[in-house]
């Protein structure tokens, strides 16, 4: 029996997250991720997934120490990076940007400490070339910072409020880890021939850039813009005639309002004040919601974390060209995740294809 | 229920390959493999598999003439390779390269003159690489050679004779493509989300390199070498004491012999004389086969397309560092052919993954 997509096929077996399309619940390592981010930083979160060990202090430590020593890029990567900054879209280069990062020799098993400095590396990858792209002067990291603050300073080379640097990190934190998606089990797929982190990552990168996947965040923000030449009412019946999706509402596995999206609209209504854009985006998702359930009766579409991770966003004032680089740079810690536990238990990957040639 | 490696779940319809295990027959869109290395080039069954039409001379006119010109890398391309030439493995610069290619905006669908100018330039990049990290000068295409020979020519810097560029030939067109094995498979997961060919190729080379899958073809070199210091009974023996794969010899899926050992042989059977080493080759395939009936009866264990591979190379003098590389070059073709499958008719994939955490 042929599965297209897969759809339905237990692939993997895991231990990362579980998620409850009913009750609209995800768990990493069976703590909810609302406490994740209530209570913990992004740093502890990638020690949680990747080592699975309760949050002692001293572990963390390490972890942390070990992510800012490896937050720099040094000359040589610069030089590689400069080399197709201006030949290739941002998430291509960053594609590129992870295969050249590639200098290890001894692969298998893989080393928690290699996967970690890539994860370290990435945003001041990102910042390096998202600056050098606009002709700006590239800004080093500095030591002292987070790791979302830090990936703030460098992007716009100053520093953010507190406020701005923990609404970043807690939208890190909600889309570090997702069970099996189309990248993360690219990246999967890759490391079970036992290769390394850098060829797996890279597949999971190449797989995150196509629109179906995270390639198309901007869509959100088309739609505000759509509505505020019109109104819901007419841009929502437009659509459903045309037969078009509404960008940001509705999910796959979520019967009810994805619990990510949930979580961003709570950190919103904390701001004090509420800015006006956030207070469009929350009446603009009521009004959707309210035509969607009256249209598409029975079809349970809410906003998902798309739509609440461009309203996150657009607080911090970071351009759409950045949404799916910055989902890369909290996803990368999933797939690394992942790589690990599959390399932990390992089984090649090879389905069957049948032939249906003449 | 969980499929561990999906083995015996059909993932993918295809009208690319047809693999019968129990009669030892390989088609490429109902031609045999072994039709095809006796009345085609490399160059036509790239024409053949990419686009399914009748090898007419106007066709594979026009497709030579773009391999032909799409050959040469431009001195950009050059610029980033020498970057991280001797900071990466072959392999892993080889994946790098081709991500760094990338300078497409419009990946969809899958442009096949696309496809077809990443599959002409591939072994430029390879012998780019290979040269300048033994610090030799890189040697441009020449224009009047086919793929094969060219290959050959810009990896020594000096024509082969037609024999061996026809041995070359041979090995790339049976090995272009194979079903799905996990590095083809990993092209159509990151495909699927309607990402482009440059990061599906590079997923490939990333699984490619994989000691379960391409990466470890100097394994058959290593057993010749253990049986020149002994005899083939004691290393086979001693092999099945320590619980050893014997390289070269059993195939997951073929019960016979493998087809593309089997034409590879036939190759190295018409040369004139037959070469010493390809004498005491084929002396060792005998009495391993020999013993292993005696030892694994009923595992039906026959030299496989590694075993003949290796043979190949030897016959052209190309070094082992060479084998995976030159396996890409030939896959490429498939995964080519997968890619642009998967854009006709695509379905995201998406697998179950099952929640196994405490």
């Amino acid at each position: 029996m042929y599965y297209p997509g897969l759809k339905g096929i237990t692939a993997v077996e895991t231990a990362l997250s579980e998620i409850n399309g009913e009750k609209g619940n995800l768990f990493y390592r069976g703590v909810p991720v609302e406490k994740l981010i209530e209570k913990h930083s992004f740093e502890e979160v990638v020690y949680f997934l990747l080592s699975g060990k309760k949050l002692d202090e001293n572990g963390i430590h390490v972890l942390n120490d070990r992510m800012k020593e490896a937050r720099a890029i040094n000359e040589n990567t610069k030089n590689v990076l400069d080399q197709f900054i201006h030949q290739q879209s941002l998430i291509a280069s960053i594609r590129s940007a992870i295969s050249c990062l590639d200098e290890s020799r001894d692969h298998w098993p893989i080393n928690e400490m290699e996967v970690v400095d890539v994860i370290a590396k990435l945003p001041t990858i990102i910042a390096y070339l998202y600056r050098r792209k606009r002709g700006l002067e590239p800004v080093e990291p500095k030591h002292h910072l987070s790791h979302a603050a830090n990936f703030l300073y460098m992007l716009f080379g100053e520093e953010k409020t507190e406020k701005e640097a923990a609404a970043l990190e807690a939208y890190m934190i909600l889309t570090a880890e997702h069970g099996l998606n189309a990248s993360t089990f690219a990246a999967r797929v890759v490391a079970s021939t036992q290769s390394d982190i850098y060829s797996a990552i890279t597949a999971g990168i190449g797989a995150l850039k196509g629109p179906l996947h995270g390639g198309a965040p901007s869509g959100v923000l088309t739609y505000i813009e759509e509505v505020q030449g019109s109104t819901v009412e007419e841009v929502v019946k437009n659509k459903i005639v045309q037969n078009e999706k509404i960008m940001g509402f509705g999910h796959r596995i979520y019967q009810v309002k994805d619990p990510r999206a949930k979580a961003l609209q709570q950190l919103i209504l904390k701001m004090d004040p509420i800015p006006d854009w956030a207070e469009f985006l929350l009446d603009v998702e009521q009004q959707t919601e309210t035509w969607l359930n009256q249209l598409k009766p029975g079809r349970n579409l809410y906003a998902n974390v798309e739509y609440y991770a461009a309203a996150i966003m657009k607080a911090i004032e970071i351009p759409a060209e950045l949404f799916t680089p910055i989902f890369c740079s909290s996803r990368i810690v999933g797939w690394s995740a992942h790589i690990m536990e599959q390399s932990r238990n390992n089984v090649i990957f090879r389905p069957q294809a049948k032939y249906i040639g003449s």
